[in-house]
């Protein structure tokens, strides 16, 4: 417990790596990777191995893993399936022991795949060797500005958040599109394929002491040695919150899987039983998937599960009292003196309950004031464990968003709250990346919003831990 | 059958329009008004009406409604639920007989409130009135550049979705939100607010035969006159399909709608088995109203749910095929001739599957021969019903969107097709935008293309059931 699990630390933060079968074709994912790690400004040294020798974008390039230096501390394999054994031998030879295995042909093509898959994890085991993958891209880490998918990336944010997968291409797409429209940051990507030896166990212990990674999501489609992924999700939950995402929960989709990476039938109710259990966060879909990720990163983990809403509109409060109903959260009552510190504040025929419409009020007053004191007064009230906020943006009648954060900053790591913005695309999202900047997370539909903080809450039932602060 | 309600024809196509409670006041709500219809080139005659007189953005503001000209054929009432009955004395007077009342505090505020609109429906129902509202803001008409909203709106794309709601406040910014973000065009925009008169039925009745309207979405939080609304959108659905989403769902939700509009309790296990017997598709969030709402826009109605995936990624073809299990498509086996036909033009290890995984296909082709072929393969195909196209965008293997929609385009109107864009948001938008201005739609995640996929499915279901009831 609390060591940190030393197999992915060359995959990691590896000093010296050496990619082999490199194509000095632009564009090519060979070519890709010594593109994204000069990009990225990698600190280690880079040794591109193909028989051709010869040089891509002023690295030499070795004809073979024979005269390579010494002390490679990771080798990442560009080349087929059925070239792996030999390349393992290779490696082996000259003290490389540990490899990532990028191609696809293993237990993701059927019988004859899954026999390659074997062998090549036999030889890995009898001579101390490492692999991760087969059919993965490798990973990233922000912190030593590690690129080492062949996916083309153009830069990754730092951040909180670890994305582990078993799939690479879902990893990448989604790393860049949580970098630039959820306006996350990550620590480290990591792609364990088919899995044949390093999986999600280790990673997670790997991630467990990983200072820089505050939330672990995990997107699966099958799970191996499940008594152990629970046992250690067990543990780690209980210091940073886990969300997991599995496909192949139907017969579609687990037909689906298992041509991709040779997933096994999982019965789906004892996997959810188990999750539970594990104290980890499940997410139904994609969006989920993000949506928890983004919260936990943001958000402290409250007390309980009591929400006040301040809205724009008493339609929203009527979908979001349905969200808390469904997302297991509590439409607090205000207390008497709540409810007179609201109405002092607002104009005499405001409505004051909760969700509280501040529309009408907004009007002759100006928006800013309807939201600020109601939103400032939720944010210190004893009585409630979360908060949220729906905003709308137009031409003239639009919450000072700066003005807001500004008083709402020092109540942000006490309390947990979630924002959604409606309204012309524009407005919504220079309004958004304020929220976020200031530390608001935003969501793309109130019920999302919801959905999200009732995860919040579940965590802490889950996790039995009572720290109304996950991180230091 | 066949006949539009002549009741809503003076609300969204008036020729001379009396604004009753004018402020001179910039963005005061009434002001507003004046302002968006000014801005939106709106082609009849304006008269601002308020004791002070004077003059409002070049229109002269009359002192009271007894000086206005004749033949007035709509007014919007600004002025407070105190003064309406008043006001409805002096408009029966003038000869004005419809009239839209924008104020709150009606049936939304307690029994005195719903004293006060008993009598003010009293007066009207006595003197051949018809009033729209009250607590609604005034509908927006593309068609003839109307824009009664009090909310400040900046422009309204013209196109094929007509958005009802009983709320004002959720209606004008999900309008901008449609415009701007979803790439919707609107045909009329009508908030029918605490319903106290004109209803949805007869707005229905109204769009049934409105010729811009393609798809009806209808917000609602309680429904009155149940039995008319259920016969009314039984016919319409038949000719245009119905979205509706409705709140207060929960003992939380319905008690928010209670405050919102006077909002009544309804079974929501009725409520859904009477929408479905009417061949209405419910949509269950905000996402699925506004992603129905896109899909019936742009998109055939199947003769099947046989649906075919492309995709750039195996997890993602795992996602798409755990939800299509669960949203009602059925992945077809492709036939034969189909496999070798796809299987010709991409490289041999291509493993030709429903999902297709077209990866490692694009790497050493390009990405665009790989979505190529077999998109056009499963468009043509007689024994597919439905296409779902999975993209990624980056830096380099994106496919050509213009050259595959000019391929595609003849294609659209036969057999409904759905996308989903993954990666750094700034190109997914442009990608967005140009898959849209061809002609396919795009939807926020693969589980929510599925999902409307699936509604078009559901809706020919639904209305091929539907009993036929006469026209009474």
């Amino acid at each position: 417990m609390g060591k940190m699990n030393q197999s992915l630390i060359p995959f990691l933060e590896p000093k010296r790596i050496a990619i082999i079968g490199v194509s000095k074709t632009p564009d090519r994912p060979s070519y890709t990777i010594i593109r994204n790690l000069k990009d990225s400004g990698f600190g280690g040294e880079i040794y591109p191995v193909n028989p051709g020798g010869g040089e891509i974008l002023g690295l030499k390039i070795y004809k073979n893993i024979q005269n390579l230096p010494d002390h490679i501390d990771l080798a990442v394999s560009m080349i087929s399936a059925e070239e792996t054994l030999e390349l393992l031998k290779s490696c082996a030879a000259k003290g490389i022991r540990n490899v990532i295995l990028t191609s696809s042909g293993f237990s993701d093509r059927g019988p004859r795949g899954v026999k390659g898959q074997t062998e090549v994890v036999k030889f890995a085991k009898e001579n101390g060797m490492r692999l991760m993958g087969p059919n993965a891209v490798g990973p990233v880490n922000t912190s030593n500005k590690l690129v080492l998918p062949f996916y083309p990336i153009d830069s990754v944010k730092k951040g909180g958040v670890a994305f582990i997968a078993q799939s690479g291409q879902f990893c990448c797409p989604v790393m860049e599109f949580a970098n630039s429209y959820l306006h996350l940051g990550v620590s480290k990507s990591i792609d364990v394929g088919n899995c044949c030896d390093l999986d999600e166990s280790e990673v997670l212990e790997y991630l467990e002491e990983d200072r820089e990674t505050k939330v672990i999501a995990i997107y699966m489609e099958s799970i191996r040695a499940g008594r152990r992924f629970f046992n250690v999700a067990r543990r780690v939950s209980k210091k940073k919150p886990i969300v997991v995402f599995k496909s192949g929960k139907t017969e579609y989709g687990l037909k689906a899987a298992a041509s991709h990476t040779g997933a096994m039938a999982v019965d789906d109710k004892i996997f959810d039983a188990a999750l539970r259990q594990a104290g980890v966060i499940r997410a139904q879909d994609l969006d989920e998937f993000l949506d928890l990720a983004k919260i936990f990163y943001y958000d402290p983990i409250p007390r309980g599960n009591r929400v006040a809403v301040v809205t724009y509109s008493g339609g929203v409060g009527s979908i979001v009292a349905d969200a808390c109903e469904e997302f297991g959260l509590k439409l607090t009552e205000l207390l008497k003196e709540m409810k007179r510190k609201i109405k002092s504040a607002l104009p005499p025929f405001t409505r004051i309950s909760n969700p509280l419409d501040c529309f009408s009020a907004g009007i002759p007053t100006n928006v800013f004031n309807a939201y600020e004191v109601p939103l400032i007064a939720f944010m210190e009230a004893r009585n409630i464990d979360l908060v949220l906020a729906c905003f709308m943006v137009n031409r003239i009648w639009t919450v000072d968003a700066h003005r807001l954060l500004s008083e709402l900053k020092p109540l942000l790591i006490k309390k947990p709250i979630a924002a959604w913005v409606m309204g012309d695309y524009d407005r919504m999202k220079e309004y958004t990346e304020i929220l976020e900047r200031g530390g608001i997370p935003v969501f793309g539909s109130p019920e999302r919003a919801v959905r999200a903080l009732g995860a919040l809450w579940k965590y802490h039932k889950l996790s039995k831990k009572a720290p109304c602060i996950p991180f230091s």
